[in-house]
């Protein structure tokens, strides 16, 4: 009769052929471990499940892991936001890393982070490899992917928006004001949120019966920069759009100057939509109808999330938060 | 003879009359000390510059704690980006805390610190209180101020912009293109950056015989919409100021809204100029005159001297970075 044995480390180290310490070492990310039997090991914790005993003594470390691939938009400063409020309400405070690759976190990043204790780790826009799945799961460091970048493997807790609805709406609003050349930007080809944007972008033309012109489809980094280009672009088609659904508000604002190095006036000329609502978007010229997604709401809960969860990974489900329509002065019918 | 004797937790204890035990609770921080013993405890501590021996076993934390009052304004960002890059530089990780309030740093906040480990505080924008400063030092936990609130204490080392070189500049400008009847809206009464921008700004009136006009100096808080406020109260003056130095970038941006609900064109009709040089300041329409400061350098500094200072105060100085005048379009001679 099977019984459920406890996973100790003697356990998985007498499967791995390896010592006790060597298994610690794993566990706690020391370098001094050859990689195969790093690997080795770092497979077997992951699949009998093993749990760190977390004791009295040890307690919650008080600290939460916030992981960036990069913190150049404001947009970033409202999920720091919305992660310390969750964990200060926790008693913990928000660690920040920026790992300047989208390529998601890497050995170096994990050791840094296993040489002190966290309480969880929340990857934001970021790649998650199966690879740092396991060894996460492996250290019983809990994790929630805020917005992945490319398909995260399965059983990993996430959170989003409703990007398809947001491209909907945006997309549905313009069509409603009259537009029928509606361009549209998006951000990185890989990030999940940028595809569902632009996928309902296009369910909206096709629900309207507009066709879908592949020459009004651009990508662009979600940043200003890239707004500027791929609006200077659209602009000087032979057959430019009436309107622009700029992907984030940062590529609106980047539009927004194409738009005036072209004298056409916004919303007169060119209509334009965003998505985020930062707090600028109030503040820009016109100011900008977008469509809201609640960054720190999202935050917030996948902070809750893995402190919730204790020592061992969070349900795994994915939670997608409303987006809003946020009507404002950049849009209106197209001249006639 | 008197001989340096090394100070220990041992004569500390003696000296205040009490436990080993107790000055030991003192020192990290637990809360089941009465407050007069606590504070009698931290003085001695404080004057005997008592340092915390950190063994081999210890080495660094890895984490430096980064302290706001507030991070609404993406002004905090580049503090952010800056202090992360500077950490990451030297093996370690930025902690963020929000305080919420100006009064600076508390006992709950020290508490919660002191119950795991750190390699030093960088206090931004924030009180720094005599008490809490003798707290940090009885703790070894090396501090530094980016942008004090109030004097802070003296033997404190602070890094902040040469804010009256940057008021004295930005009001030049205007003065150079023919403004006499120059408003300006500063930022909270006991920020000492914003003293110096209001003493810059006066300097460069008297040198150009030109009177200081009470009514047209205002104050605000940093952000928008105290800009939307103070501008539409400059703009509904009896005579109006031809143009406004906002203080801040995100007032200007609030100016530029009060100037376009009035019907107002800038610059043709109204003159701004910002303070910071935010990322966003070239996307404003029109693109914003601004005073430039190295957020992310100073950030970036502080985080390199409380890390570089090891377990003991880093040497007390103010360091001033260079401010820099950006001419761009918000900013034109006055009609006539």
């Amino acid at each position: 009769m099977p019984t459920k044995k406890r996973v100790t480390i003697a356990l998985i180290a007498e499967e791995a052929g390896v010592s006790v310490p060597t298994v610690s070492k794993v566990i706690n990310g020391r370098p001094e471990v050859a990689p195969e039997t790093r690997q080795r090991v770092e497979r077997l914790l992951h699949l009998h499940g093993y749990q760190r005993r977390v004791g009295q003594a040890d307690g919650p470390a008080g600290l939460v892991d916030l992981v960036f691939s990069e913190i150049e938009s404001p947009w970033a400063m409202e999920i720091v936001r919305g992660a310390e409020t969750a964990a200060r309400e926790a008693g913990a405070s928000v660690v920040i890393s920026v790992l300047h690759t989208h390529a998601g976190p890497g050995r170096d990043w994990l050791e840094r982070i296993a040489a002190r204790r966290t309480d969880g780790v929340v990857i934001v826009a970021s790649r998650l490899s199966a690879g740092l799945q396991r060894q996460l799961s492996a250290r019983s460091m809990p994790f929630v992917v805020v917005d992945p970048e490319g398909e995260p493997p399965p059983n990993v807790a996430s959170v989003g928006a409703t990007n398809w609805n947001g491209g909907l709406a945006a997309t549905r609003h313009l069509l409603e004001l009259g537009h029928r050349r509606i361009g549209i930007i998006g951000g990185p080809a890989d990030m999940l949120c940028s595809r569902a944007r632009i996928d309902g972008y296009r369910a909206a033309l096709e629900t309207a019966g507009v066709a879908v012109a592949p020459e009004l489809i651009r990508r662009g980094d979600f940043l200003v920069d890239s707004g500027r280009e791929q609006g200077r672009e659209l602009l000087a088609l032979a057959d430019p759009p009436t309107a622009i659904f700029a992907g984030s508000d940062l590529q609106a604002f980047g539009v927004l100057e194409a738009a005036r190095q072209r004298g056409l006036r916004v919303p007169e000329d060119l209509s334009v939509v965003g998505f985020d609502d930062l707090p600028l978007a109030q503040s820009a010229w016109p100011s900008l109808t977008t469509v809201r997604q609640p960054l720190q709401e999202m935050a917030a809960l996948a902070t809750r999330m893995v402190v919730a969860s204790g020592p061992g990974a969070p349900e795994a489900k994915r939670v997608e938060l409303a987006t809003e329509l946020v009507v404002r002065e950049s849009t209106a019918p197209p001249r006639h």
